[in-house]
């Protein structure tokens, strides 16, 4: 059977607010280095960021159907994260959906196929990461589901998770630690930070971060080149 | 025998002129959704859109010379097309012959192989669709064609086929199908553009193209989250 | 053993200097169509371009700690050239690092890895050339060799030869040749801005540089396009 | 927190045992073309034919160690499924680690990773599905989990789901439908030896199946082939 | 409109027999170094080595409907050759299709996707080269062309051209052509026995071919080893 | 300048021989996990094991003229290891150079380009290690290098170098450690032929290595499955 499931739970939209301009890096380390997605996935124009609430949608291979079913259960602050049931690189996406979605608030897609329309998707300010560019066309022949769990290059992604993209990818949270996360996110890039004004001044992480000792522990030594060969 | 075919017939200027500015998307979709190139082939830089006619150009792997040749049955206009007959992602093609190619009005070039010198490319604003882009340098020792029908990127192209170029990728229309496929991209283009008022006003493709009923009878069922779990 | 070399000999500086502004394609024909990396390592941003003299940085997969043991080796007019043992795309390089080097006067860096942090990179004008993006963190347990002999992307690469790095890959130099391929790629340099004065003004690669000869004793015809089919 | 689950809950033996001979194309088809794990899975020789229950093992990149861990978690009629958290294709897994599972009455290893030792594998029977064969060790420095829900080349496994694996590929089928995706994958298989019957007598499956009717009204046409050209 | 086109013109059957244990590699040779399909096409059995006569299929992605239809139009001593309108790894075909193509006398199929079944299809010694092996299950929806030109892994068959495959991959003759480079096939093939018999007893290419005038011509020198570093 | 160096240095051939029949990853272990060849690098049939010192060849792309001179250089107990200046999976090699090989004594051939004639090398009973099987044919223009080093699939070859091949890849170790990597390669067999005995017998890598500290102390959790849900 497939199903669209409404109403979904979504992380709370204060703490995701909160991710604006933390970046995927800064969060993936800050929930134990897990939850990205492939990097084969690439954004459509560069720079971006977006958090948001992933609403979630599962297609037929070359039928992008499901793409107009699941635009209907995204709100404000979502973003749509779409995956075909079987590999495929087929432009299931370009800018009339995309109208659809940003006049409702969307932030954005994740896409693991084909986009269409970059261009005017690019002047629209609406991004999309994707696996190809590809302008093929698809067809509407095959239901699929929409806020199911789906796996999207390489990750599980559960309706209402939060889901942050930027120009280094995309990293999923599950809806329950997006607090938590966000907060370890803010300490690590509180310490980044202050790291970063002692590199400024020309000082080293092998100092900053005290890595001579276990370095030399592990073996390493220093020696001067050779005399001219 | 190796050839070079003068004076072959193109699709009208009037009608390539007339797609100045239509999507590749759009035209692949007018034309039954036909004639892509395959999403390997990326432009050097972007924004990009031509349209024009095909120059065809077969060359030997790691070897450009014909691409010497090819310059001189280019008219303004056209388009060159060229692939090896082994796949080589070699630089076969930089700004020297771009110059060649800009100053005789060429639109661009389409070219299964690599691309060097894309900064200068840029500058110069002559787009290049290719496959990769690669410094390694090529030699000038086998003979190949011009103008003879060659697969290019998946796609057969006829000399004077009509080839349409942008973001999305690469399409060819048959010299003779380029009239009628104009007309039914322009209709396609306004009626989207219809579609397009009602998305930004909040409507949804889902009742804008009356799919609602379709997806019942395939079975698509909507329920509600269920309760916390 | 793992060891750091300090005080390498590197590529005189002047020569470096005068390479600014040579391309990657120029040096690669001027020294005789060699040294190029993979045209897998691709630049984070466009256009950019560099040339500096090799440190050297071999890595075990999945772990940056040699970076950060690198960056000490590095001087001004340097660039780093990084590697890891076994493929590996993970997230190697950010911007903490990428400070540090700037600090010291660091060009930019070759990495056959992943890199991440590329939007804070481009803003701080940082160059990076490496096999993917991507945010995937590494670890810190594993030591390796700074300045010594390296393969980066299928050139070997020891540490004072000279890189050129620009929109079309890198290309690396010997240290001892640095200043023979400079007069050569000045003299390719000088010839094909002539070239182009007269390809501008309309004239032919074909009859620059006399080709028609040799076409025809490989066999090449010219034709007249049937009539119409 | 990295944990190892114990005494998990295993589709019903007798039903995994029911499966033998039942290839992963009739499973996949039988359970409504769904499961497949990514083509980039590959058995290191063929013919080959398990089924058995998933024991999940998550690991680092480059790091083996978990593999270990989860050797003593598999029971007889098991299926150990690991994949590393970072795309990785160093060599996992050899005889050594083999000779361990097939004592205990292991099928058979799915890896997302490289696999070494192929030929002893082969010799000792002992079949292997991995994205590579590839020699590179690894370390044993990180832990995991084990029984933990997991991603496989694209597709969720929950500890003690039902594995089907042969020349074609990999299958997954949760626990609780294990029963009654046998009965369907059965019928079928009884369906197809009755068709397969009639195509060796020289039947046709456009007749066997109905199918002309349908493809008259999609509007296919038959035409006989013009005179010589 | 989507067609069958009935009662083609087939290569000489005597011909085709004729090239019954001649290489792909020796074909491609023999006309000119031209014809060969991707490397991306492999055989999912070997050693193996087929002659026959096209039959063309155009399928639409995810859709093997037209496999069914294509049978119908096969007979004894053709080659099926059939390729999606979009790249499609899924399992277009398996060892019901093949049972009906045995049946029927046909030699084998070229598939631009992907296979299913392979261990079977072993058994029954029915050979496939295809782009992939994948379970994954297609639709039967929508028509499109059986015996029209087609571009099949990057090159043009025409039905009724003759195919030769083999362990090396698959050349295409055009129709016409199929007694000419029979001829000089053959000759290839004496003339390469003639140089087997001579390596045997310890000659050299560089001498039975004449090489070492023209190496020296082009600037080899032979040197000695330096003495022990 | 092009040459060719005779009399290398090679390996003590007393040395090679014992290395038959131990393992890639053996080696690669012994020597401290360094030396592979990429995994793209794979053998032609299986099984398949050569231990033998390095013919290096370099050569131009899509030109196999530099393997006929290489032959000449080669001896009984060595193993050719040839390159292109850029990549090329074209067909360089086939049963006609491997009989001249095969003759002289040689024991493979590991070749970073495509092989042609697989089914006839598998009967000859030749191996090479191949990026592709690929029936294009190569010309005979340009002059390369033999014996000097190279870079073949990631890694430094010097001429004499030992080389170690079989079903899992390809590993090179320097001549000067031949002998040392032989000694330890052979203690790791003894030592892993031990734990294999206990494993036989049921025994766990967890107890025979002592993992179960480290684990604990790395923080690793052993929990039972929660009661059904």
């Amino acid at each position: 059977m497939n199903v669209v499931v409404r109403n979904i739970r979504r992380a709370d939209p204060a703490v995701v607010e909160a991710y604006s301009g933390i970046g995927v890096a800064t969060v993936h380390e800050a929930q134990g280095r897990k939850g990205l997605l492939a990097s084969t996935m690439r954004p459509i124009y560069r720079p971006c960021h977006i958090a948001g609430t992933a609403v979630t949608c599962e297609m037929a291979p070359g039928d992008n159907w499901m793409l107009h079913v699941a635009v209907e259960q995204c709100r404000k602050g979502d973003i749509l994260v779409a995956a075909p049931t079987s590999p495929c690189e087929d432009g299931y996406f370009g800018e009339l959906i995309a109208t659809q979605l940003q006049t409702r608030g969307v932030a954005g897609l994740i896409l693991e196929a084909g986009c269409r329309d970059v261009a005017e998707l690019t002047k629209m300010g609406f991004p999309v990461w994707s696996r190809s560019v590809f302008a093929q066309g698809t067809v509407k022949e095959t239901v699929g589901n929409v806020n199911m769990p789906l796996v999207c290059a390489g990750q599980l992604i559960n309706p209402g998770d939060l889901i942050v993209a930027d120009d280094d990818g995309i990293v999923v949270v599950r809806r329950k630690d997006a607090a938590n996360v966000l907060k370890l996110s803010q300490e690590r890039e509180e310490k980044e930070a202050k790291s970063r004004q002692r590199y400024l001044k020309g000082e080293l992480s092998l100092d900053v971060n005290n890595m001579r000792g276990k370095l030399a522990e592990r073996g390493l030594k220093y020696i001067d080149n050779p005399p001219e060969d």
